[in-house]
């Protein structure tokens, strides 16, 4: 253990780590947040998952999708033998892990494979491919991990690696006065070196409205522009400046389907998510009248429609049945048909598998 | 009416604008929001609100704190009278207004006014007093206007009116290339003109959590490092990338009280609050021993403890008959004696009400 000297936080050595409390665990990640010096002596006994060419490496032909883990020499040797390198400067901090008697940080590491020569008779992707076996895993696409990882600590931990690794990329100058960002260690935050500004991850709410009519009997679906064909998903998008959650669906819910909605209500679920943009999504349930006109947003929607339980049901059922979306309908009529809702790692699987079992009222006032 | 192009809004024609829908004023903004020009061209038919050296100009001597508004001719020449002008640089789209039968743009103009020369006989302070007169009202300190509003859009007007002018003064250089940024004319984004990413205005969510014991009994409260004297309040702090608002919650708790929470859950209540950072609050009650040692972040607290129902509901009181909290004790140790809690503008004060009167069950379950 590191002697802690920040004096937010409390010593550590009043129990043994085995035992470490989560109290402690909090204090810990909070003063290797701060710490670059303390932070650089534990690299080396980490452990790390890792991303390459913005593809994570997770379990291979596992039932569950899953992150695969090596310790900081396991990976050093790996990859040395592949000629790809890592360290501090493409790592961010996503966790503390207990190890013996002692805590060793989890770090997510993110790093670009070279393109082999041009004459060469093997192609990037086999690379990868074998790379990925050495590794004990395979490289998948980031996005299609999130919907499909099982465990909300595995979801949470990817999204806190994305979110980090892409805003410790783009946060390099300060957005006041341009002078150079001196960025942590942890990726958590980073200050000028001129003006001492402080910036810290960005990442927004976003509202994820369910939609019912005042039955509770049918809801209100969309399909994005450009989004798998006959997946259809709540509605959401990023709140503004100066709006509470319920005013941000409300508003969200007029810009993209063009209707008024009420009785908007916390399903108190939320969930970390990384992309396009960080977000931290919020879900809520909210009521509209049937026979409002529907008029979608373009730019962001294909299709808004109202769906019966028994549809919806059928659409969380061909998902479970099929939760990595393989059997996806190519033709264009299809695409508009709803034949999925997002697979299970998405909190719009969640809300609605919640609403399908009847498990949300829409009309249950909250206090 | 201007006419609407952006194709991702509506023709607002098809109703007459005064009885111009929620869906209608919604896509409007959005389109004011992104078209520089048709802003500019609304400008002068503008409504606006005004902050002078950061100060806010609110109603004088009225029972209730309200911003005063004035028409953009009224403004130019009130203003015009003391030297001083504002212009669409420095003002943000705070909301579009209904007039006569058409909808205007409210703005939120910030100004900074020049000190008087140093033999001149009149103070700044004497200046702004006049100013203030002038202008119908009286500047007051931006965080006890937020605290005392009575009207929640008006504390979201104000959160969004300081949160957009404390971002467009920082983000003038591209944080990724150094380039400059181009602002919008409403303030709600800035491209780089270079690399052409887009930024918006950063906020981000916070968990605040009053913390009952399993009796439901009782409430713990802390004190904020610096903050007013016998001034309580829940615990509160900014949620990291990859946390659930839940996950926020138990982890703020951990860090700034020392102690573990469970059973948390969901408010359904939140309020954007625009400083020391721009956030958007999120309300949550959890659970808590009270026998748990209470080893509070010296960074950020004085104190944190345990009060009965009875004790939080007279500083409730106290607070209600006093919400200048202009009683405030002065004494070293009073300061650290439950004497208030925060006025009724503040989230914290609208859950603490809430649990006073019984209002909230922590045993609740959500659905």
């Amino acid at each position: 253990m590191p002697t802690i000297r920040s004096n937010n936080v409390v010593s550590l050595t009043t129990s043994p780590i085995k035992n470490m409390s989560f109290v402690e665990k909090v204090r810990l990640l909070d003063y290797w947040k701060i710490q670059d010096s303390a932070l650089q002596n534990e690299f080396p006994r980490s452990h790390l998952v890792l991303m390459v060419d913005r593809r994570l490496l997770v379990t291979k032909d596992a039932p569950e999708v899953r992150m695969v883990e090596h310790s900081y020499g396991e990976l050093k040797q790996l990859l040395g033998e592949y000629g790809l390198q890592f360290d501090l400067s493409n790592s961010c901090l996503l966790d503390a892990l207990p190890a013996d008697n002692d805590m060793i940080p989890l770090f997510g590491t993110s790093i670009e494979a070279a393109d082999p020569p041009e004459d060469s008779p093997i192609s990037k992707k086999d690379v990868l491919k074998q790379l990925g076996n050495s590794l004990g895993g395979r490289f998948t696409d980031i996005r299609m991990a999130m919907l499909t990882m099982r465990e909300e600590r595995q979801r949470n931990l990817l999204a806190k690696f994305q979110s980090l690794t892409k805003w410790a990329a783009t946060y390099r100058r300060c957005p006041k006065c341009a002078a150079a960002l001196k960025m942590r260690s942890s990726k958590s935050g980073a200050e000028c070196v001129t003006c001492q500004r402080v910036y810290y991850p960005t990442f927004s709410p976003v509202s994820i409205t369910l939609i019912t009519d005042p039955t509770n009997e049918h809801a209100l679906l969309v399909r994005h522009r450009g989004s798998a064909g006959g997946v259809f998903t709540a509605v959401a998008g990023f709140a503004h400046t100066g709006e509470s959650m319920a005013e941000c669906a409300r508003r969200e819910i007029a810009e993209e389907v063009g209707i008024e909605v009420d009785s908007i209500r916390s399903l108190d679920m939320s969930q970390p998510w990384p992309m396009p943009d960080s977000s931290l999504m919020v879900a809520h349930v909210a009521v509209a009248n049937m026979d409002q006109k529907i008029s979608v947003c373009p730019d962001e929607l294909e299709t808004a429609q109202w769906f019966s339980r028994h549809q919806v049901r059928q659409a969380m059922e061909t998902t479970l049945a099929d939760p990595f979306l393989k059997k996806l309908p190519l033709t264009l009529d299809d695409r508009q048909t709803l034949h999925y809702i997002p697979p299970a790692g998405a909190i719009a699987h969640q809300m609605i598998r919640k609403w399908v079992d009847g498990k949300i009222d829409c009309h249950n006032s909250r206090m």
